[in-house]
């Protein structure tokens, strides 16, 4: 596979080239555009830096009260032209409510890339071979929370109401769109138990691919350790069958629990004895190269003299 | 919220339980199902485990020739009469070259959940409250392979063709649908570079938001540790400007190459002096407890004493 695919940052915010809007059909005296049977209507896209054109049919009130038919003659010329003028592909982002543009875009290959809850966005690949474009998200994340008291050697665990058997599990749940794991673990908890905390660190993180619970994608599922801040159980009860802070060398031992809460458990049960320092991966905010964002890093904790005299950042 | 959202086994496989059929309308005496303006078609769905009913429109032949305002009529009795049933949640399953019904199911409150290729996925909420359906995958994935040769003391790194900034970077991309974070390193590696390499470890992982490279969605992006099988580079001129063996130390102290690539040289560099056992997060396989199939668990590689005796698996 060539780059446009591999590339990691296949931007869709779209270049508005000066004198790139693509037309398809004659320009006429007048300056608008007429394509055979489009009643005049206009289909103007815009050049990504990919070699792409996308078109957004909310920008076109022409196509009000265009039907299906017209439509497809109007686009089907527009990708004529697109390809007479060598885009690779086309994207066409469409508002729910004009939803009947979508299958005669698929009757002439568009296929879905992604929805939104109140638009879709199609391709149709133009280039040569099969092909290169990025696909769209592919995993759900979903975090536990390991809420564990040095002090008296307690762990915070659940068993789920909706669950077939009964096993003890740490607390937690799927990630809000745009949260951080962190953040994800200490709301889960509290939302369940009751009990407040803060992140520690990283523990483990699973990856699991045609997930029943995920509409048959990938799900990433990440254990964090969390200091706990408060103690008291007020456990939701449409949630949870059961709510307890159980001794971390029973948890560890037990059958009733689930493989990867069992080894958590002898996770923090090495780290209780022999340091933290030896099961954490620890986070650090720090900023990306182009776009003036922040992420979050996790990896282990790196002595500071190695970590002094960075890169470019 | 409550569990319907937070649980993390939503299965989208549906019981089709004896007797659960949901019918909007009333049955006649033949058996079949009258609704004003349906032209004698019917609605029928399957009820999922969560009080939830699924219409999938490829199963209802009798829907063909049927136009938008005849299939809202429809759709609008079988809405009126889930919610008299106590249903919280209605989902439509539709073809792409059925899309015609998508604004009429809009106008009447669904929403896009998701698309595939060749379908969609919309949704209504019929419960008490705001929505607790759980969302479609937020993140893509992408992996990098830190590829470093202890005997020589070299990683291999590339420049980006299509970045503004020339800067060393370990070889990655985004994990094709269902690939392993392992199986997508060693893949990515060869295809840029031309070398053969192993999966020894994963070593950091990155947290980021509104990726303009993701479609503003979520990115997590991993780095794993990789041992060479091979050293002849043939790199993808299309991916890359340059493709090089260099020296660790110098990776750890140049100021061309990015944030991330800067700090797992230095995770590298303390690896070699400390032994990787301090940077290392293992890999195991370990089985799914009520689907039937394996995952992959990365922690930090627990001593056997803790391993034994394990919980349920």
């Amino acid at each position: 596979m060539w780059w446009v695919r591999r590339t990691r940052y296949w931007f869709s915010t779209l270049l508005y080239a000066g004198g790139a809007r693509l037309r398809p059909g004659r320009r006429t005296a007048s300056g608008g555009l007429e394509t055979p049977g489009s009643c005049g209507a206009e289909l103007q896209g815009e050049l990504d830096r990919f070699g792409g054109v996308s078109v957004h049919l909310s920008r076109h009130h022409t196509l009000h009260g265009l039907d299906a038919a017209a439509f497809r003659r109007l686009l089907q010329a527009a990708i004529q032209q697109w390809r007479s003028e060598g885009r690779i592909a086309a994207w066409l982002h469409i508002p729910i409510l004009q939803s009947h543009f979508i299958a005669p875009a698929a009757s002439l290959g568009f296929c879905f890339h992604h929805a939104k809850p109140h638009s879709s966005t199609l391709t149709l690949w133009l280039g040569e071979g099969p092909s290169r474009l990025p696909g769209y998200a592919t995993h759900q994340v979903g975090v536990a929370g390991a809420v564990f008291d040095v002090s008296t050697r307690k762990v915070l665990v659940v068993q789920d109401r909706n669950k077939l058997k009964n096993m003890w599990k740490f607390p937690g749940g799927l990630s809000e769109p745009g949260e951080d794991i962190a953040d994800t673990a200490v709301r889960e908890v509290f939302e369940e138990t009751g009990v407040k905390s803060e992140f520690r660190s990283l523990l483990s993180i699973r990856q699991q691919h045609r997930s029943p619970g995920a509409f048959g994608m990938s799900d990433m599922y990440l254990v964090c350790r969390l200091q706990p801040r408060s103690f008291t159980i007020n456990f939701c009860q449409q949630e949870c069958l059961k709510c307890e802070w159980i001794d971390l060398e029973n948890l560890a031992r037990t059958k009733h629990t689930t493989p990867i809460t069992s080894r958590v458990a002898r996770l923090l049960l090495y780290g209780l004895r022999e340091g933290f320092d030896k099961i954490d991966l620890s986070m650090e905010e720090l900023p990306a190269v182009y776009t003036g964002l922040f992420y979050k890093l996790y990896h282990r904790e790196l002595p500071e003299s190695y970590k002094a005299a960075t890169g470019a950042d």
